[in-house]
């Protein structure tokens, strides 16, 4: 879990007679109500779809409780996932465990809980839930490219759908609802077409197991919506009329109830990273920028330059020259940008404060608890 | 800082009268008495060398407490690692500060706490010490080529043999003591050669500063000495050997005083990481073993693949098969092993513990503060 604190009066408040101090960084400054707004659009984007918000990419509470406020259900990874999710009010009958591989004991935990719906891709995970959790409903998670997105996912989960056909006949064999399929097209995905395959083979697990007389009803679309992190990526609301169009095409008028488990694309833009700098080192040639932030206080997503956060510096206008961005530690891994260089003004300098945005998911979840000796990144929630 | 416990009674204390209850994994199992047998050894091998553990590799107090007991200094990188080492009794006089980018404020609260000696490898950083740590002594960083590591530093520090004479030249000019050079060949360097052409490089910076008449005294060979993870590693002996030739060869009778930083060679082994199946499940030929701990509690080595740690389980002995293996979290980037599978018994199930050795280093610091909601790794002591 994040550290949290209410944000500082400093950075908003108002001036006092001291010289204003700034606050200590590095510190994501999460604001809510873009988080909010972000859901509200996703929402509207994807109308009759249920939006399960991922507690993964970022599990503050106060996001969570203004997300279930606005009628946010959530998708959840493990016991204490779920234990957040209740703890600001929601039901546990608004959960998805999403976790195709799970301790048997934490799947316990979570059907004590109350959670009631699984995801599972495998017939030894679906025998583990039945036994489990008798009789909760499970999807099967189909495997899919991931190709098109920044993030991609690995063949780590999912299977063919010939294999969920037979998931989901074990699963109704074995006591359980076997309520439908899920999938995830990988995450910042930049192409709203990566949907058509799976949406296709997920019509065909539908079409052979309707051929047998079972009625699977619930179609999981995944996440992978992509956060606004450059002129590239296209609305939610292209996403939005490209699933509409590629469901009615491939269901027609059997259309299931249909989910996504959205992360990044409701909390990503809420965030902004405020990082110091902490040296400008020009070494053969290149200019290095060193931060005071890096992959081990937060920014595990730089490696091999997949997410590109965009940046911004009090000495924007000015001119730009290119540049290496590094992390505060002395682990030579800890280099954010450095095959593809970042444009900088020239001007920029030790103590200058600059602002990655896009970094209110999977930021503050993945710090480390220490290394170097440097604390992990504290939020602060911006209401 | 790790999370510490200690040693739980029913991983090594005697049978209880109920059936014993196994320790909640995943857990690190550190062995004090090991690491400082690998310090001593290590010593033995470098004699006249001082030993600078390097505490980002794994800052557990105890471990600090013994190697400090057992006549170790210290290499630290943050105002935190300086307290971690004073609190067991080090003496500031006995560290170094091995980063050579640092937070201005950062010097001044090192300074403040007694440390006189810092790494640097740049201008810009070079006027930081003088100004934060007036009159300490700075030793200027090579860059070097990282090749034969397994975990090979970037570019990211160090600067050309010119460079250096050029920032011990200025050290000198605005009151530092311009006290040598360091360098650093990579983690887990297999290759004794990698001392090589850095240490030219350093007698260089030495002959070159002593035709201006100047006294640099000190040489930091950096850390990299492996620890034992497969038959290709070498021992400690045959490293101290190639570099006691090596400052022959390059420094003869006008040999500088010595010292080193090694992390993974001290703390590596004397950890062992427990970890339970949680599943095995067959997708498309292959066996996937799904562990409760991965890239996300630890296990940042494992991107690319770049370390591997031997693995041991109850199953031994029988006939095994390649697997992949991966981690807990619903997170498609957290497979350790993939592209190079894994031999384990065809046996192995969900519930066996399996342990991977080598652990003691760069697993328990790394670990996200909880990710999914998993805890980060929590350390078990063993004195």
């Amino acid at each position: 879990m994040s550290a949290s604190a209410p944000v500082a009066a400093t950075v908003d408040g108002p001036p006092t007679h001291a010289a204003p101090r700034r606050a200590a960084t590095p510190y994501l400054r999460l604001d809510i109500a873009t988080a909010v707004a972000s859901f509200r659009r996703l929402a509207a984007a994807l109308p009759g779809t249920d939006i399960h918000y991922a507690v993964k990419a970022n599990p503050e509470p106060a996001l969570l409780a203004a997300l279930h406020a606005a009628g946010s259900k959530f998708d959840v990874a493990s016991p204490a996932e779920v234990d957040a999710t209740l703890s600001v009010g929601a039901s546990a009958s608004d959960l998805v465990h999403s976790n195709p591989i799970t301790r048997r004991s934490d799947l316990v935990l979570e059907a004590a809980q109350g959670v009631r719906m699984f995801v599972v891709d495998s017939l030894e995970e679906t025998a583990k839930v039945a036994s489990a959790a008798p009789g909760a409903a499970v999807l099967c998670r189909l495997v899919t490219s991931g190709e098109g997105s920044d993030w991609p996912l690995s063949c780590k989960f999912g299977c063919s759908s010939d294999q969920a056909v037979e998931v989901l006949r074990y699963a109704a064999r074995v006591g359980l609802d076997a309520a439908g399929v899920s999938f995830h097209v990988g995450s910042q995905q930049r192409d709203p077409g990566a949907w058509a395959a799976p949406i296709a083979a997920s019509a065909r697990v539908f079409d052979l197991l309707g051929a047998e007389g079972r009625r699977p009803r619930l179609l999981d679309l995944g996440g992978g919506f992509p956060a606004h992190l450059d002129a590239d990526c296209l609305a939610p609301e292209t996403y939005g009329r490209a699933i509409e169009e590629l469901l009615d095409q491939h269901f027609g008028p059997r259309r299931p109830m249909t989910m996504v488990e959205p992360g990044r694309s409701i909390a990503a833009e809420a965030g902004v990273l405020s990082t110091e700098v902490l040296a400008v080192v020009y070494r053969n040639g290149a200019r290095w920028v060193f931060l005071d932030v890096g992959v081990f206080t937060g920014l595990i997503e730089t490696i091999g330059e997949a997410i590109r956060y965009p940046i911004e510096t009090d000495r924007d206008g000015g001119p730009t020259g290119p540049c290496v961005i590094a992390g505060p530690t002395c682990d030579s891994a800890d280099v954010l940008y450095q095959r593809t260089k970042v444009e900088l003004p020239l001007e920029l300098a030790e103590g200058d404060v600059i602002r990655l945005s896009g970094t209110g998911a999977y930021t503050s979840c993945y710090s480390s608890v220490g290394f170097n000796g440097f604390p992990p990144l504290p939020t602060h929630v911006v209401p």
